[in-house]
C-alpha cells in the first residue's frame, strides 16, 4: 500500500462530522478501529503482531529476542477535535518507510519493530503518554488504576471494556532492554521548519512541561438574588488567574494556557460552587518554568483569598527537560546529511511525546515534518503531501542506516 | 398526609448522592418521578388530575369550566445540584394548605386548582419557565421546537421520550381565561425576610432579568508549541469579560454572573477554539439593566478584537420588570393582616418565576418563606420547618380568603 492509500484508509476513523476533527480517545470505539487498522497493516506485511502488557501495539520484523532492535512509530489517538497528523503521520510513515526499504531490497542486520503507543494524548484520563509511561515505569500501576475519565470510568474498567487485561499493566524493562534505538517521526507543532524553509528536522530537546489543576471552591448560590457582597464566586478568581498566567508567560518568554475547565453546577442562574481550571505551562528550561508556575499560583492564591474562595493546586503531571541522546541524534544527522539536497536542522519543541518518556531508558530520537501553519491540536492541522513523502524517505534512510550497518 | 410526610416522600427523588443536590431536569427520569408523585397526591385527595397541552400538571377541586378559579402551585424541577426548596416548597405547601382548609371544613365558592409547571428552571434547554411561557403564549411553538439540550436532544424529542405529545404544545388562552387568581408560594432566595425577622412576605415585583450568550471564537492550537504572539485564545477575552461584568454590576448596583461555560475542544494541552459563556444579569429597573449589559458587551468586543477573537452575543431570554397585580397583592395583605401575630412585609426579588410569566395574562401574586442564609440554587438551600408551616397556614388563609368569599 502507498502512503497515500494508508492515509486515506485511516482518515475517516473517529472523525467528528460536526468539527471535522478527531475524537480518538483511549479505549473507545474509535480507538479500537485505529488499532484494528494497525493490526491489519502489520499482518498484511507478514510482520509478527503483538500487544504488550500495557496495550501498546507492536509489529516485528526479525527476532525480538536478538536484541538491539531498531523501533519506530508513534500513536493513533487524538486530543478532542484534534488534527489528522499528530500521531498518525508517524505510524503511517513507519509502514511506508518499511515498504520503501522493501523496494530497495535492503537486508536488515538487526530486528526492526513498528509501534503504536496507547493513550499518548491523555484526552480521556487527563494524563499524557500513559502507554509509554507505564512501559518505562514512569507511572505506577497504583497511579494508573486511580485514573478516571469525565464520566467516572476508571482506566482499568475502560481497558477491560475494550478487551484488555488491566491486571497485566506495569513496567516492562525486558521489552525496553531489547531496543537499541527508538525513532519517532512527528508532524512539527510549530512553524520553525516553515520559517527556515526545510521539509524535515531532527529534535534536539523537549521543553520541560507540566499540567497543574487549580480548584477554586466558592459557594453555589442564586445568580439573581445573592448580593455581590455576599458572594464567594470562584469564576472571578479563575478569570483573574487566566490573565495572570498569560502575563507570567509573557514576562518569562514561556507559554502558559488554560484550555480546559470544569464548572459546578454550571447553571446559567447559579453562582458556581467549583471552577476547576487546568494550567499547561512549558519553558525552555526548568528554572523559567518554575518561575512562571510559582508566579501564577501566588497570584491565584491572592485572588482566591480576596473573594473568600478556597484554592487547591495539584500538579497532575510533569516532564523534565528531555535532551535526546546526542550520539543517536548525531547519527541521524550523519545519515540524512548524505543526501545533499536535504538540509536537516536540529530544533527543540514544547510538545511532549512518547519518545520523550522513553528517552530516560533507551536511546531515542525524533524526526519532525514541516507544518506550514504551525497549527496543531485542531482540525486545521496540516502537512503537505510532498513534505510527508520527504519524511517517509528520511525515516527509511534512518532505519536503513541504523538497522543495516 | 402531613406537610412533613409529603416532604419526606419527595426528598430522595432526583437527588445526587455525590453533591446532595438535585438534578431534576425537564423530561428526565427524575422529573417523571416527581410528576408521578404529584399525580398520586392529586388522586389521593380525589382531585381531578389532568396534564395540559404543555405538560403542566393540574389538580382540580370543583368545576374548571365555572371560571374565576383560584390556582396555587409552583414547580418540581431543579437547577443542576439545586436545593430541595426552590419549587417543591410551593407545590407541597399547596397540598398541605388544601388539607388545612379541609380540616377547617371551609366551603369553596370558586373552583380551586393546584399546579406543577414543567421546566421552570430551564436547566436542560437553557430557557427558564418553558411550561408557563408556552401556556401564556410568551414562547412560540417554533421557538420551543428549536430548543436543544447539551446532548443535542431537542425539546420535542425529549417530551416524546417522556411520553408527551410535542405536537400539542402552544398557547392556552382558554385555560388562562378560567383562572381568576394565581398565587405561588416560594422559598425566598435572598435574606430580606431574615434581616427583617419575618417568616412570610408578599412579592411586590420581579426585577427585569435576562440571559446573554457570549461566543468567543478563536483558533484551536497546541498549547505547548504555539507562540503567544501567534495565538487567538478566546479564554483570555472570556476571562476579561467575566471581570468586566462584575465591575459593571458593582457600579450600577445590579447583579451580573457568568455561571455557565462551554469550551471546545476543552483539552488541557489545546488552546480553545470556542469559549461560550452565559451572562445572567438583573437590576431593579430596565434602564440600569441596559447599562450593565451594554457595558459588558462593549468591553467584551474590545477584548475580543485585541486578541483576534470573534464575538457573537445572543440574548437568549429576557423578562421585563414584573409588577405583581396591585389589587391582588393588597387583598393578600388584607387577608394575612387579620392575623395580628404575623407581620407580612412586601418585597421585591431578582429571581424569575412562573408567576412572573403569567402576571402579564392573569392576576398573580407570590408569597415568600424565610430563607435564613439566603442561599439558593445550592444543596445548602434551607428553610426552617416552623417557617414552612407558617407558609402553609398563610397560603391556606389566602386560598380561603380568595376562594370562599
Amino acid at each position: 500500500m502507498t502512503f497515500q492509500s494508508m492515509w486515506a484508509e485511516l482518515l475517516p476513523l473517529g472523525r467528528s462530522s460536526a468539527s471535522g476533527g478527531y475524537r480518538r480517545f483511549a479505549w473507545t470505539g474509535a480507538d479500537a478501529e485505529c488499532r484494528e487498522w494497525f493490526r491489519e497493516q502489520a499482518e498484511a506485511r507478514g510482520l509478527a503482531y503483538e500487544v504488550d502488557r500495557n496495550g501498546n501495539q507492536w509489529a516485528w520484523l526479525g527476532d525480538p529476542a536478538a536484541g538491539d532492535a531498531v523501533v519506530t512509530g508513534s500513536h493513533l489517538d487524538s486530543v478532542p477535535d484534534g488534527g489528522a497528523f499528530d500521531g498518525p503521520l508517524g505510524v503511517v510513515s513507519s509502514f511506508a518507510a518499511l515498504d520503501e526499504l522493501s523496494r530497495r531490497g535492503v537486508e536488515f542486520t538487526k530486528p526492526l519493530a513498528l509501534v503504536n503507543f496507547g493513550d499518548e494524548e491523555g484526552a480521556r484520563f487527563g494524563l499524557a503518554c500513559v502507554g509509554s509511561r507505564l512501559t518505562a515505569g514512569e507511572l505506577t500501576v497504583e497511579q494508573a488504576h486511580r485514573l478516571t475519565d469525565a464520566d467516572g470510568v476508571s482506566l482499568p474498567r475502560a481497558m477491560e471494556a475494550a478487551g484488555y487485561d488491566p491486571d497485566a499493566i506495569g513496567a516492562d524493562p525486558e521489552r525496553l532492554a531489547r531496543i537499541g534505538a527508538f525513532v519517532e517521526l512527528h508532524v512539527e507543532q510549530g512553524r520553525a521548519l516553515d520559517l527556515s524553509g526545510d521539509r524535515v528536522g531532527i529534535a534536539s530537546a523537549i521543553w520541560p512541561h507540566g499540567r497543574w489543576r487549580f480548584d477554586f471552591r466558592g459557594e453555589a448560590n442564586h445568580a439573581g438574588t445573592t448580593r455581590l457582597v455576599d458572594r464567594r464566586d470562584p469564576m472571578l478568581s479563575y478569570a483573574e488567574t487566566v490573565l495572570a498566567a498569560r502575563r507570567e508567560a509573557e514576562l518569562a518568554g514561556a507559554v502558559a494556557t488554560f484550555g480546559k475547565i470544569a464548572v459546578e453546577p454550571n447553571g446559567v442562574n447559579a453562582i458556581p460552587s467549583l471552577v476547576r481550571g487546568w494550567l499547561d505551562s512549558r519553558a525552555a528550561d526548568q528554572h523559567t518554568l518554575d518561575l512562571v508556575v510559582t508566579g501564577v499560583e501566588k497570584a491565584a492564591r491572592e485572588y482566591a483569598a480576596a473573594h473568600g474562595v478556597d484554592l487547591d493546586v495539584v500538579r497532575e503531571s510533569f516532564t523534565p527537560v528531555v535532551e535526546f541522546d546526542h550520539a543517536l541524534r548525531d547519527e541521524l544527522a550523519r545519515i540524512l546529511g548524505k543526501d545533499t539536497d536535504l538540509r536537516v536542522p536540529v530544533l527543540g519543541t514544547g510538545a511532549g511525546h512518547d519518545a520523550g518518556i522513553l528517552s530516560g531508558r533507551i536511546p531515542t530520537a525524533m524526526l519532525f515534518v514541516r507544518n506550514p501553519t504551525g497549527v496543531s491540536h485542531s482540525p486545521a492541522e496540516h502537512a503537505a503531501e510532498d513534505d510527508c513523502v520527504a519524511g517517509v524517505l528520511a525515516l527509511a534512510d534512518v532505519l536503513e542506516g541504523l538497522a543495516c550497518r
